[in-house]
């Protein structure tokens, strides 16, 4: 029973997307304590069992409380584990992606956050440019056959915000006819009943998911 | 720094599935100590910083010193944590799943190992029942799109006994023509020159993988 006494290090991590100028863009902190203080990172921390009910719980509570954020979808990504990672021992790290729309980051004057565009994502401390990459690698399978691009905005979204998330999330211009008779068939959107953006010239309809909750399709958008 | 003290449990556990009468079986096993003494479950056992290089290092390790078996397709499944789900404490389980041909299970003549159909693999002790049907629902999302159910098969198969493997991941029929153009397109199998199975009452060519891993396919088998 040996082995039950020595416990490594579990952590959370959390690559945080919105979009922002119809680019994904990561959310990282200003580490402040080493190691890699002073150095923007994933945000991230310990799993404490004691007021955590689950790894999901942490990693919802590590964003709330170390930069104020709500995602609007988080879920789990998968597990990094080794000695190399962290130079405080060996650790595995539980990682999530949250999507959450630019307006909720932009509320957040916190100093010790900044955006990045995708390529300028590189070069984090510790295993996290790996991190990103799966997220980003994750997030682009399920968007073509879910409505995950879809909680990057707003709560009211116009079609055309929605196929630039899409866009912005797959890496690659749709047609915005197809896409819109896709949307419809897949029933994942509803219109708010009066309610019209004035950010364009012309008002458009704003709409909103359906369901609360992310949906899979089954076919590709 | 003091919730770097408090670490909770971190184990592995691997769905171990193989194909026995052409029907996709999980390999259970009966454990020796409590919590659930006596009781068919996973395969697994906690993480040993000292001797793991990773999770997937642990996984490998716990299936071969508790079940004498090596997979051939070990992936990461997802983890799954919480106070309630072990008796003994908050615990996080980084769970695998394990493919391998039904011959390498037979050959392990361990009493406490056990081969159980998908349809009686329920009522498993901890959380089980949960990342058994996790596992389960991403290895078919994964079988259509990847060469993953000739994991479950000897080095060296016939197309028809590929065609059965894709069959019971995936819980539907196939056409058998539609199924050899599509595995032929997709290069993914090669002929083992001059090797024929004499299983049937026809000689049939034998073929393996032509690359070791999985293969992701652009579109559905």
């Amino acid at each position: 029973m040996n082995q039950e006494l020595i416990r490594p290090i579990l952590t959370v991590d959390i690559v945080v997307l919105t979009l922002h100028e119809q680019r994904v863009h990561v959310v990282v902190q200003k580490r402040d304590k080493p190691p890699h203080a002073g150095h923007f990172a994933l945000i991230g921390g310990y799993v404490r069992p004691e007021e955590d009910v689950s790894t999901a719980a942490a990693a919802a509570r590590v964003l709330r409380d170390k930069a104020g954020l709500t995602a609007r979808l988080l879920e789990q990504l998968m597990t990094f584990s080794g000695t190399e990672r962290d130079p405080r021992g060996w650790s595995a790290s539980v990682a999530y992606y949250g999507l959450l729309p630019y307006q909720d980051v932009a509320q957040q004057v916190r100093r010790n956050l900044k955006m990045l565009p995708l390529d300028r994502a590189t070069g984090l401390p510790f295993d996290h440019d790996t991190i990103v990459s799966k997220a980003l690698e994750r997030c682009r399978r399920r968007a073509a056959y879910s409505s995950l691009p879809a909680f990057l905005l707003p709560i009211a979204f116009t079609q055309s915000a929605l196929r630039h998330a899409y866009e912005a999330v797959l890496g690659r211009a749709l047609n915005d006819s197809a896409f819109r008779r896709k949307i419809d068939e897949l029933r994942v959107i509803e219109p708010l009943a009066g309610n019209v953006s004035k950010a364009t010239a012309r008002p458009a309809q704003l709409y909103r998911l359906g369901r609360g909750h992310i949906v899979e399709f089954d076919r590709t958008v």
